[in-house]
């Protein structure tokens, strides 16, 4: 093929935000005009953003996004424009999902979407029709094949039937979700196509984070060698400019704790920032409770390094039950972050709830109830200040935890996001030390991350006491929930943990009521709570 | 045609609880037996509960129900038995929502649902594959018609085709939850279908609560000159025997309050015994905040009459800004219901939670925050009360509330089930005044009807200093959520509500953090929050 510049335009748009995401969609058009590109391919559904989800109900949300297309039509004056955005054709009852091709200030193609994800966090099957396009048309004097998302994944889809029919280059627009590893996911399905159909492929993925989702970038170019020819940055918005006949360049995938790490940081940055946006006051600081254990700890150096220190405010409220160390802990770490702390200890707003509520108790011993009145008093004082400063409360609840309930709801499991709500607890170790590695110092203190978990919410309580080992827990968690393998099958697999297997199911299974009130959370694993696991509360085939 | 007796099993079965439920469909069919009925029908998925949701991506799960139709085939002997499960055939990826007929001990025939419903709160594109099969068997010399659920709905689908095959009767299985009204929405869906076909149409709905979804019984049964032979009641379960000869009867719509009311129970009792079962221990009693005002009052007055009195405990969390004929109403409510209640003045917590927190008020003034406050501090006193003795908590929520966000995250937002959750104000003071007429004296005192609504968080606080008159707010949040109306459509059509309507979409799409932590309440309306309206919360789009 002859020399070609083409430019990806890996851009973060906002979900519903039609005017900021087309300002942009022009703005990197014009970058790519500059660089002399002929072509500039934005990712699946620019102009809407996506998942719009029920936005796509509305008949007036769609006619806006139509009308939209009409300034990214003027920019193409002097480029071809690959564009994503929804079309509703006169006669149809639902829009297709569709890629418009615009070229010197004319609509010169467009192609909808025929393969609808409707499985793990997908509705696409709610909102669109399929289409049945070909895909192909000429730019230039070349033959190009056009698909989105999912097309690429079936195999004997649309993008092997233009590989099939002899097109010089497969340009496919996605926003696929990000979870730990899918690099080698994509790498690995991107080079299959090539091995069957020698074409080259360009994969345009959207970047940032929308509520729960997390979108990674990681756009690729490869020629028809299945050579990997340019690939976009982790989580960064970005213009990559290549040549077809570029050299070959080397795939970077990045280890799984680092990755997991900038993406827990672009999910909670893009929640705070762009649910800001249309809020009369942006969010001027997140505020979160400081326990002084792991979780929490990681919170806070996440916070900092996403959204600066400036703008992350800790909140100690130590009881009565609350260790010295915790206290010290907790203080050192905010210094080492640059993090605003205050301190509100609890004790007096829980021995006069005690008070007051105790005389409804019958004189029934000190139980899980005392502990959650502290847990929800620490959620009263936490949103107190968040309310009177307008500020975001972060939740500070690792999935470990989420996954067997152990949490108070509307306590420790309250805030507006999840911070690490998708983080199994042995992940979080891992990232701690990460964390620290990367400063080169004991950034989050040694002990935070040492000591053994405590929920401190009674004396000489341990989390040991109530649950397994989190290797244990995670192990089995990790193949209960991500991996939909039944009791039965985990227990052949792991026979020595048959007890242990059967009671960690039955707490999964009776946590689903806490889990639905639970906030939106960057999902980092291949199955998260939320929108991806869809499960009844009332569920008469739990705790079997 | 000739004298057939039939039976229709209007069900209420348990999601994932298969044993339970095959227990009942084998009681079912033998009380049809003993009636002489030749068939009898049973609601659509009827073995796994509908709807079973994430359940049906376990394959474990599908396999219990596919060997649980063992039990279902041998109590087939001497009757004809149609039931609802899923069938996985070998080579399939996903399973068929599926009608087995099941006679004399034999599988005579079975039927895969062709139209999948994917819209509203219904999934079933992610769950199971298309059908293809004509749903036509022979019984007893005579040609049925078989379907399920939206099979029916389709205009030209599956029940038009077997009627002009020249079928004697169709049989559909179904699954269709409630919302006020739908009776004739159902009766004119299949009066049209037999004016086209002339065939009799057997119409069998499950009847009971799950989760958010309210199944309501009322199946059909009418002859081919489309006169109605039989109607199941509504909200119960119940065999409705008749024959294919019988004379017609007249059609029982209930008014549109009663039927809501009557909703509202089962939803709530469905709810607190299905969840409560799995559990080491039943919930006993249900626990909530009686506050004076219309919601909690009716609540009270659902509760009482879906659970019996001796279940229901309220409790009065007065504070400083309560005024004194609120307590007085609360307590003369209490003494009608026969309910317990107990007093929680929650004056000392919020004094003492104000000294603890107010020292990072920075001297700012009195706000929403300390209205918040009381508000949470009152759901701590809930739930301790409900943590120490087990209970069940209801949010006492209604939907205008829900709509525009007038209501406190994690304070009276809060509960495990949101018995009024989808109920307009205008229809709680319906209710009210239904529950007074049906008692014939103020069971509700006519005080906590007649006064002005007031939140009493603050010194002289009136809704109508937040929000537009209850039966304004009403039609907008109807015509913006309910009917999918743009704010411009609404606006043509009440051109002097101009400015109401820009505050309400605005509180409407600003508010979707919060709804999306309520707890599931009963759906009554043809769109509710909730798994029908799946909104993004970073949105763009919001408060245009």
């Amino acid at each position: 093929m002859e020399d070609t510049k083409i430019a990806i335009a890996q851009i973060n748009t906002s979900v519903g935000d039609i005017e900021s995401n087309v300002d942009k969609i022009v703005e990197f058009v014009e970058k790519a005009k500059a660089t002399g590109a002929e072509l500039v391919v934005f990712p699946e559904m620019t102009i809407p953003g996506y998942p719009p989800r029920d936005l796509l109900l509305s008949p007036e949300f769609i006619e806006d996004c139509e009308k939209a297309l009409a300034r990214v039509r003027e920019a193409s004056n002097g480029i071809a424009v690959v564009v994503g955005s929804v079309d509703l054709p006169e006669d149809a009852e639902k829009p297709f999902n569709t890629a418009f091709v615009f070229n010197n200030g004319k609509l010169e193609y467009k192609y909808h979407k025929a393969h609808l994800p409707n499985y793990d966090v997908f509705d696409e099957k709610r909102y669109f029709n399929a289409g049945t396009d070909p895909g192909v048309f000429m730019l230039n004097g070349r033959k190009i094949g056009l698909n989105i998302c999912e097309d690429i994944w079936i195999e004997g889809g649309p993008a092997d039937i233009q590989a099939a029919s002899g097109v010089d280059l497969i340009v496919n627009l996605s926003a696929s979700p990000f979870y730990y590893g899918k690099t080698l996911v994509r790498e690995k399905l991107i080079t299959d196509h090539i091995a069957r159909g020698n074409t080259p492929i360009i994969y345009v993925n959207q970047v940032g984070g929308q509520d729960d989702l997390i979108f990674d970038g990681e756009s690729f170019a490869y020629n028809g060698k299945g050579q990997l020819l340019a690939q976009g940055r982790h989580f960064k918005e970005e213009l990559i400019v290549f040549n077809i006949n570029d050299q070959p360049i080397t795939l970077r995938p990045d280890p799984k704790v680092e990755e997991v790490y900038e993406a827990l940081k672009m999910g909670l940055r893009d929640f705070v920032d762009k649910t800001g946006k249309r809020m009369s006051q942006p969010f001027e600081k997140v505020v979160f409770g400081l326990s002084g254990g792991v979780d929490s700890a990681l919170v806070a150096a996440i916070a900092a390094d996403a959204l600066g220190p400036d703008r992350v405010m800790a909140v100690l409220m130590p009881s009565e039950f609350s260790s010295t160390h915790s206290i010290i802990d907790s203080e050192k770490l905010v210094q080492n972050l640059g993090i605003d702390a205050i301190t509100l200890p609890i004790g007096n707003m829980y021995n006069t709830t005690i008070e007051t509520v105790s005389t409804s108790f019958s004189n029934k011993p000190f139980d899980l109830t005392e502990e959650n009145i502290q847990a929800r008093l620490r959620m009263v004082a936490l949103y107190a200040v968040a309310n009177k400063h307008g500020y975001m409360v972060l939740n500070t609840s690792n999935k470990s935890e989420a996954a067997v309930g152990y949490g108070t709801l509307y306590g420790d499991m309250a805030g507006d996001f999840g911070v690490i709500s998708d983080v199994p607890k042995m992940l979080v170790y891992e990232l701690c030390n990460y964390v620290n590695e990367k400063a080169m110092y004991e950034r989050i203190p040694g002990n935070i991350i040492t000591k053994e978990p405590s929920a401190e919410l009674r004396e000489g309580q341990l989390d040991r006491q109530s649950l397994p080992d989190y290797d244990k827990l995670d192990l089995i968690v990790n193949a209960y929930v991500e991996h939909l393998r039944s009791p039965a099958q985990i227990e052949a697999e792991h026979p020595e943990l048959k007890e242990l297997i059967k009671d960690v199911v039955r707490k999964v299974d009776a946590a689903e009521h806490k889990r639905r009130k639970a906030p939106p959370g960057t999902k980092i694993t291949p199955l998260a709570f939320g929108t991806g696991r869809r499960m009844p509360i009332t569920n008469g085939y739990a705790g079997r």
